[in-house]
């Protein structure tokens, strides 16, 4: 059977069967450092380490010289199975059933790296090392996890090598329902914070000695939740703001606390910057605080910017890629949580179009094998235009 | 120095040196057996027991016979002292200086009970024990604690023993700045309750396939905070809810949470019933529920009536007693807390009336001596006009 399965399969598979949970390398690293060391690619294998958070592997694989230079961005490491006996076929077998190839990062997303390996090992195969144009690969093992040792260091290392890029796409699964939905331009950003109110703890039959601090909390997120902070626009859906906790943790009935905690996180567009958004709140939070209401507001220092990609040539391309093989043309989307685009865009223009994301995360992790084989064709056709664009 | 000591004051000390933290006797009832028993007091003491919770010792104590039938309540066990090296004066040491009983229980209610000691003994000496009625000591060792096996027992058993009570006399304290600031006549009844909303638990970043139970709950929330039940009346304070806990325990700032509980408690007077509070808070908590929010509200077992002791001749002979005393008409209280007046109100009528509050529970619990023995005097002028009025 697997004599039938087209490359893109073939590779995915390969990598499923290397259990490469965050932080492992799993093999997956060196599967690939010999794939594409035998297609011509310069490859290097980099190790990163920091306090607090365990050493990972990454790879950075070349071929090609000049401009443009064009960067597939991905990640090997996976997040765990879970209860592997939950799983129809086994997490990290790679089996393939009914024409769905099933494990761990089936579609999240070694299926997405497979299917542009396939591609590209094609275009070099065709068109040879001096094509006009360079070709890198950008793979990470802490997408999952920490994301510390991953590609905010490898971008670094990328660029103290002398590389620059002109492009890149993240091969994250982008597509809710079927290959072809979405193409991802950009992100919301992203901004925590955590409002504290403090009061007198006392006794519940003497509220007059106290000061119960729940209900100016109350307000305070009542205030915050009530924020419309725009409607969204032509390019970003309306930024929104979620109360994830508000605690307490007071076990008697008959005690008044001494102090309340809420934590927030707002996704937001391009209407906003990080600052503008802390003005708004604080103001938000000053209004609704009563006089001599003991409170406090932190932010979170974990926050980023919302961005757009505004490159024709690469999403043109991309797009009419798309539309030549599934014949619609993607939205294109700025939706949903963070990737590593977060980073790249620092860099170069980015964006971001991979498998279907129905199942990622979940047990029993598939793609069709027609779609790995399908996006391989995305690829190489996009690759072909844009190199063809940028002559 | 306490051959000085007045005979309140005495017994004072005896009883905080027996260590008789909840649920120990610690050798405070054996003291108290003897007092009464040398005085020709009958002396019972009974254990009750009960599940999930310690045995607990109580002393029942009578001299007399016939109508009416006084009868003095009160507890000896205690709270814990906390880090001893915290207190000037050993906890359990019963130190007087300057004039200051210092110790655990000093005022809460060990004092209380030597004071009435004092009295009962010398209203007997004087009249003997067949002075035309009856007087009794109800001591529970279970009043800090679970108050399970404590006054609610107590009372049944002697119930039992065919005692019958006319009035009673809780020895707690009552004043908050001064000896004869307050008498408390009623109680406030007390109320608690959990209210849950349960969502969709999903990521910060999609929450369209999320539903956060945090807003719901807020909206609840402030409707109960809002509402206001009663201006009080000229018996009572305004009734008064504390939300005391709201809880949500999520540590993921990108987790939209599944579920959100918050709890209340309501201190409530005779403007209402258990029942119409339930009603009216069920009834706001629908009104301010948004169509399809997914909430549920729970009343705890553990609540009670408000009540509201109208007896003259108790209430009038106190008062009177204070007065005379103290030069100042005692304010006829409901405020603050629960005691066991709660469970005696089902046998005749009570009120409470002890020492200076405002050390209980805390370190360095102390009381004047001269308060202990105008405590004495204050209870020994109302034996001897309460006989008088009810003969
Ligand atoms: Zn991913
Ligand atoms: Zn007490």
């Amino acid at each position: 059977m697997s004599t039938e399965l087209p490359h893109a399969a073939v590779i995915a598979r390969d990598l499923i069967r290397c259990p490469s949970v965050t932080p492992s390398e799993g093999g997956a690293l060196a599967f690939l450092e010999q794939l594409f060391g035998k297609a011509g690619f310069t490859v290097d294998r980099v190790t990163f380490q920091d306090k607090d958070t365990p050493d990972v592997e990454n790879l950075f694989a070349t071929i090609g010289s000049g401009k443009p230079h064009f960067v597939f961005a991905g990640h090997t490491d996976v997040v765990p199975a879970g209860n592997a006996d939950d799983w129809r076929h086994g997490p990290f077998e790679g089996e393939v059933a009914d024409g769905v190839l099933y494990g761990r990062g089936a579609v999240d997303m070694k299926g997405g790296i497979a299917s542009f390996a396939a591609a590209a090992l094609a275009f070099i195969e065709e068109k040879g090392a001096d094509f006009g144009g360079a070709i890198s690969f950008l793979i990470t093992g802490d997408e999952e996890g920490p994301a510390v040792n991953g590609t905010v260091k490898l971008l670094e290392w990328a660029q103290k090598q002398g590389h620059v890029f002109d492009a890149c796409i993240v091969g994250e699964p982008t597509n809710p329902n079927a290959l072809g939905d979405a193409i991802k331009v950009g992100r919301r950003g992203s901004l925590s914070g955590i409002v504290t109110v403090n009061g007198v703890q006392g006794h519940a039959a003497y509220p007059h000695l106290a000061d119960n601090p729940i209900p100016g909390l109350l307000r305070l997120m009542s205030a915050l939740d009530a924020v419309e902070f725009d409607r969204g626009n032509e390019r970003f859906e309306p930024s929104n703001l979620e109360i994830v906790t508000f605690d307490v943790a007071n076990p008697a009935f008959n005690v008044i606390p001494a102090r309340a905690q809420a934590r927030f996180n707002i996704r937001f567009n391009d209407e906003w910057t990080l600052d503008s958004l802390k003005a708004k709140i604080s103001a938000t939070l000053e209004e609704a605080a009563d006089e001599g209401l003991n409170w406090a507001l932190e932010f979170r220092p974990d926050c980023s910017e919302s961005f757009l990609t505004r490159d024709d040539t690469l999403i043109g391309a991309l797009s009419d890629a798309v539309e030549a093989s599934t014949g619609r043309r993607p939205e294109l989307s700025t939706g949903g949580g963070t990737s590593d685009a977060r980073f790249i865009k620092n860099y170069c223009p980015v964006v971001e179009f991979g498998l279907v994301g129905q199942t990622m995360h979940k047990v029993d992790e598939c793609t069709k094998v027609v779609d790995l084989d399908d996006l391989a064709k995305i690829y190489r056709v996009f690759l072909d235009a844009y190199f063809a664009a940028k002559a």
